[in-house]
């Protein structure tokens, strides 16, 4: 297999494969297509030929494939949201000879060498079948803790989520408030989050999606606890919002109550410098150094009690963690070393090594 | 090829592949799988080694294949629909030598003979481009109107349904009431089905599934309607009560509002001889002869004057025309002929003809 190398590195033929639901970056709320966004960006600085399949309203370094017009979230009728990902895959299909490797963000098998980082949350009855099928289906987890539901699916590494050094800002002086940054949903428990700040008898400000799968436990369970002197509910806000939002913060609460697969909201608060306190559940002791950049806490009391002692922390050691640890390079690092290494079994497996 | 004869007949070895949300016949609810169920086992009786992938609780003269062990409407996490449909296809994929033709009832690429009956509406912005792009795959409609939208796809043919004939007797004489039989959505149009019967003075008992889609919907603007001493809401009805329910009504109402693919009640009711007051959408046409089983309408004022006149009609008008019609050995013999033009496609191709 013949590569161009550029100033001593080997170049990749890269494919990287976004969900069509929204652009890459997304415009607003969504982990993966950030990700995807940031990967791609990085491994184009770094040099490599990377292709980006993704709605055409997407900003890339790399070339693009627009596989639909727009993002479905907000051009799609809602009907067939599944039509653009199965024309998406079938042109990628059709060109596999392009790329030395293809990249997905969904299971699919392809001629070649490609992967899957899973994304999402895994304690699903219905994989456990579909991934012990697909068992020679190289997979990437965001966090160890994502695999507990399919120790035996097809696993070749965990690469944590990674940012850009320069998107957001070290802010050393918290301001007089915590922070609340996701979505509305019960696993997100926005709830406990507002029972915090009560207690503690500090300011909360809330920035939210609040999908429509939840308006009815948004309107039922939470709009009630919005009508109070500590709290501030805005809706969804921009990625250029976000710095402002968390960098002000005194603490971030993420008081989840289910199997976070990686948590990119922490790492945005690490890269202000902003502690993170948080629930002991799925990656958040893969993310968090409890008393260092945080507290990892098991109970709404413990919170409270961790959310007071949050100016003992160190702001400088939670960006010194983020940059250490989360940062976009390190992340690319990690996926090309495994992009290596299947090149490698391929070569090896076809007698060509 | 080399194919067993029976009694004279070409014993073909056919795939029929349902959609696991529903057991093969459904519970309750669901035309495609009941649809895959009449012309499996009409096809098992002409002699046809027959294959059905569906749910392990599907109840069925072929052979069946347990894509999953139960309905997912019932037995489903709900939070991936996707995998057990993608591990039905590998399995089937992996075997499809074992077949002369595989029958999908969703779009999907074989090596093999295979062909896709569409189900669902088509008029989905997303599909255009989705069938653009697979043009060679081979389609039916199940009714003429049903491609509108699409009328570029690769259709080889058009297959009402049918219903075995001993089914649902035949009724000669009218009980005192209309029905309303199926789903509460805005498309369905209940509530004008409410309106024609009080309009009418007449009962109207209406037997329907409520979607979870569809909940706000219901109680927001169908319930207030409910509450009226003609009108009469039972929930969803299991297969064995739908005779009594059909059979005794003086029509059948079918106020729709939406491009109809076909209308499976529209057959029941005639199999039982009941006239049928429909509004012209979709395949209302096709089915429907006004003014001989029924009454096909473009207003509300239309429909109250046709429901008045319905005793005009002849029940046993509506039986003849379904016997004639709609019964599914008609059903089979049509995709039998499509089974047989695409092998002979393929034995032609492949220059073995």
């Amino acid at each position: 297999m013949a590569r161009p190398f550029l100033f001593g590195i080997v170049v990749l033929r890269i494919a990287q494969v976004a969900p069509l639901v929204e652009s890459v970056p997304p415009r607003l709320y969504g982990g993966t297509e950030r990700v995807v966004a940031y990967l791609t960006d990085e491994l184009v600085r770094q040099g490599h030929q990377v292709t980006l399949f993704a709605t055409g309203d997407s900003i890339t370094s790399a070339r693009l494939v627009a596989a639909w017009p727009e993002a479905l979230r907000f051009s799609g009728s809602g009907y067939d949201d599944l039509a653009p990902h199965i024309m998406m895959l079938e042109e990628l299909a059709s060109r596999a000879d392009e790329f030395d490797v293809v990249h997905f963000p969904m299971v699919q098998r392809l001629d070649g060498v490609h992967l899957t980082t899973l994304h999402g949350r895994l304690d699903i009855p219905e994989l456990v079948p579909l991934f012990e099928m697909f068992a020679d289906m190289p997979l990437v987890s965001i966090s160890d803790a994502q695999r507990d539901p399919l120790p035996e699916a097809g696993w070749i590494g965990t690469v944590h989520h990674g940012l850009p050094r320069t998107l957001l800002d070290f802010h050393p002086e918290p301001g007089g408030y915590l922070a609340f940054l996701g979505r509305i949903s019960p696993e997100k428990r926005v709830d406990r989050a507002i029972a915090i700040a009560i207690a503690c008898g500090q300011r909360l400000r809330i920035a939210a999606k609040v999908d429509r799968a939840d308006r009815t436990y948004f309107e039922q369970e939470i709009r009630p606890l919005l009508d109070h002197p500590l709290i501030e509910f805005t809706g969804e806000i921009a990625d250029a919002q976000k710095e402002e939002f968390l960098g002000g913060a005194s603490a971030l609460l993420f008081p989840i109550d289910w199997p976070e697969p990686f948590g990119m909201v922490m790492i945005e608060a690490l890269a202000c410098g902003v502690p993170v306190v948080a629930f002991r559940h799925g990656s958040v002791p893969e993310v968090i150094d409890d008393g260092a950049t945080g507290f990892i806490v098991e109970s709404l009391e413990d919170a409270i009690a961790a959310t007071r002692r949050v100016p003992t922390l160190d702001r400088r050691r939670c960006r010194a963690a983020f940059e250490r640890r989360f940062d976009v390079s390190r992340m690319a690092a990690d996926y090309l070393r495994l992009y290596e290494e299947l090149l490698a079994r391929r070569r090896f497996a076809s007698g060509a090594a």
